[in-house]
């Protein structure tokens, strides 16, 4: 795969919510800058493939379906799930041996489809578990998707820096000024970069005091998010008001969220997320209502400001601007280092295959 | 003239409908990245010259006529049909030497304004004989017009591939999928390519159905393209029930069209359009339908899929992607050699003219 | 400051009219390629930094006011006038000591609010004495401002090159033809360059005839075009049926206008626009009619041709395309010639002093 920018591709990425790929339909989406189809087969299954026929480059999803084949609308050619070519109308009807797209393994899980897009094979053990977000009622989870005019780490950036909070946020979920104060815990283990705050306030996050034993009461607040590659931040967040709960998911009232980014190019980005709580569970209207005071947060509030960043910026590359930096950089900084080092570390492999000096 | 992209320039482009080119009016079009103005001379012989006045570089267009000269509308140089400056209102009102702007030859024939951009002479000659359009009641002919957002190679292949015929057109024109098991038979002459395909279908094409002698009977058909450098495309299509008729214009019930495509630029074509048929020449209403329908037919379902294929290529290089050929891409393949191989001898030439290595 | 394309720098720009950057508001405006925040201090001082916060490159101006300093809205950190941080919210709060935005030295004069972008210490003194735009009643001058898609030499070049009068514009301010015939007098004087036309007309130009003493019989007439760098350009115009007067602004009926250009980007200019005259000054009425027409005449008549021109010519470098000149590109040409030896040594100098070879 040919990107112009350079993304790690031997990963999983989030390619789109389970509920965007529907029934016969050919759903198409640009990742890393590579058309992409995706569609289910009669048995639910997802699979994708590139969005390009090899013959003359027709976007195979203004196709139909035959089955679960997928038929160019150009000439007829027709491809099955891997991405062979099945059948050709012309001439002889005979199959030329190079007639294959590119084919992507898929992972569906937490309500996500998951793409590898890299040369090398796919590994499933290389997702993360975000198993927490399947445990519990189906009205405690709602996921959301949006497009977003700004380069991916920096919604990595603002994700892993939570300082921003009392900033950039409204009541519902300011801290009081206590975030800012504070050096987060930065903890790395296995490739992944975890930052912790741990606080207490009064009245308790307006998200989360409705459904404390005593409402407007000094709360205990904790709020750690968690990277892994590419660009995984599972946020869990949550209070409580017994003196000896540990600050964890199943110990306090809290919630369990993953934001995913996937670069369309080197200027936008797919935004998909997911919240899991742990409280009025199975309240569906109190469900949609949170997955839209979320969505909306970001589209209202973060966003904009992302976008202007990204604008001014006129490069991907942050460190090249010289940056200030202050003491909530801590985690996404390492972030921002880890993963240039995977991708430095995937481009000289790239380069040692293609039989070139790895050091060129 | 210096362009940014590499376009064969002594030859023939179609420049405009000759009823686009109207009046006292000055008309421009951009035609081969370069800004052209058109107009017509009091006694209707149409002109052209570059749109952009020497002095300062503004397009002629934006100014008025004198006459059959045109002034420019920032400074009032004036310029005769040959883009000779005549008139300098300013100082001591000389001319200067360098006042002139490149004019281009014209040829208007078959409904047509044809424009030679090239440096060498213009070689009337060179223009095909179109001279069926010409021949018949002024009612059996209709020109149409539209701008593409394709490279034109695009729209030279897919007039000469027919085989997606079936697969991409609707009912109106269907072979009954007769087209595509065919290979095509490709003559090559005088810098000519032509193919053709032989049929017969049962009811017959139903754009000719009506006007065989027993409607819904088998009939013999044919449809034959001819490429002639640039981009002309004279495709004749009939049907006969007479066992012994040739398969020509003369003895079918048929049509004689022509495609001309001229690109803007590398991401723009202009595509002109004639057809001229040999039964019910005499009905307006009905030449007014068929080349609507026809109009549409490109616009609505070829079309599309063009201009996603020109996103999807990125590049106008069409053999860098490594396509898969099939025994349908007989006729386009040929095509583009021929063209590759003119535009490099014409730039070696251009090369070699100044001084420099003509292998460079 | 690094920017794409190369402009004079140490020099003063016009960054605004006086009356857009306003109360407690965030002004914002992209000159030389570089956004800029303007604001004014409670004591109604301008003060301009550049629009991007040095910690995570957010716009300054989508924050908010902490009286006479700046917040930025991601993350707290707040600026004073001077573009030194203040204020770090986060960690232990210490200020790191490259946390600082450059600043801008402004001067607020005649109505603009004129900005130093360079390296070299803001030079007071560099800024021409446009002191008659500021006598005289509040009635007698107006502003105005509009942002056209044209590199800003071609804006220089059209007042510079009043001959063009004539060609575009209408009845209102016509001299009859007289202005094309005649070579305007070139004076040079202290790195100013100055066209001068005289002439007489019957009737007067019709701004002039109704407040001249015998309206519509025949009247000196006079117009000075004044250039200083970087494109200040100073109009005066005038009338006089007095055969002993001089023709300057104090003698006649008259105005004294200034058109000052900064650059936006290549492609894009703020033009801003003064005008102050000697007769009915005291007409609220009369003044807002004015400048409209003024304003309306650029947006109508020069405009639409500078437009063209920019998007036919392709490139910034005018001498480049070698355009065939006339007597009235003396003033014009001399301009251009002048700023372009001023930029090339503002740039050597900057070479030098960053230690490589000034030749390079």
């Amino acid at each position: 795969m040919e990107t112009k920018h350079k993304y790690l591709t031997n990963t999983w990425y989030v390619a789109a919510l389970s509920t965007e790929v529907d029934g016969e339909a050919l759903f198409k989406r640009t990742l890393l800058e590579t058309p992409v189809l995706i569609y289910r087969k009669a048995d639910g299954t997802p699979v994708a493939m590139r969005d390009r026929c090899p013959h003359r480059f027709v976007p195979l999803s203004m196709g139909t379906r035959d089955g679960d084949q997928v038929v160019c609308p150009y000439h007829g050619l027709t491809f099955d799930c891997s991405g062979k070519c099945t059948r050709n109308p012309h001439g002889n009807q005979a199959i030329p041996a190079a007639a294959k797209v590119r084919s992507y393994p898929l992972l569906e899980r937490h309500g996500f489809i998951w793409i590898w897009m890299g040369d090398a094979p796919a590994d499933e053990s290389a997702l993360p578990d975000f198993g927490t977000l399947d445990v519990g009622h189906e009205n405690g989870i709602a996921h959301t998707y949006m497009k977003w005019p700004c380069y991916y780490e920096l919604i990595t950036d603002n994700v892993m820096d939570l300082s921003h909070v009392d900033h950039v946020h409204g009541e519902i979920i300011t801290t009081r000024g206590q975030l800012s104060p504070m050096v987060p815990k930065l903890e790395e283990e296995n490739g992944q970069v975890a930052v912790q705050w741990n606080w207490s306030q009064t009245p308790p996050m307006l998200i989360f005091n409705d459904f404390l034993p005593e409402p407007g009461v000094a709360a205990r607040h904790f709020v750690r998010v968690t990277w892994s590659a590419p660009t995984n931040l599972q946020l869990t967040i949550g209070a409580t008001q017994d003196d000896d709960a540990p600050l964890d998911y199943e110990h306090t009232v809290g919630q369990y969220d993953l934001h995913a980014c996937t670069p369309e190019d080197a200027d936008n980005t797919h935004y998909f997320f997911a919240t899991r709580r742990n409280h009025i569970e199975e309240d569906a209207e109190f469900n949609k209502m949170k997955i839209e005071a979320m969505h909306n947060a970001f589209a209202d509030e973060d966003g904009p400001i992302l976008k202007a960043v990204h604008q001014t910026m006129e490069t991907t590359d942050f460190f090249s601007l010289g940056p200030v930096l202050i003491s909530s950089d801590l985690g996404p900084v390492r972030v921002r280092r880890l993963l240039a080092q995977m991708i430095e570390r995937e481009q000289a492999a790239k380069t040692t295959a293609a039989g070139q000096p790895a050091t060129a």
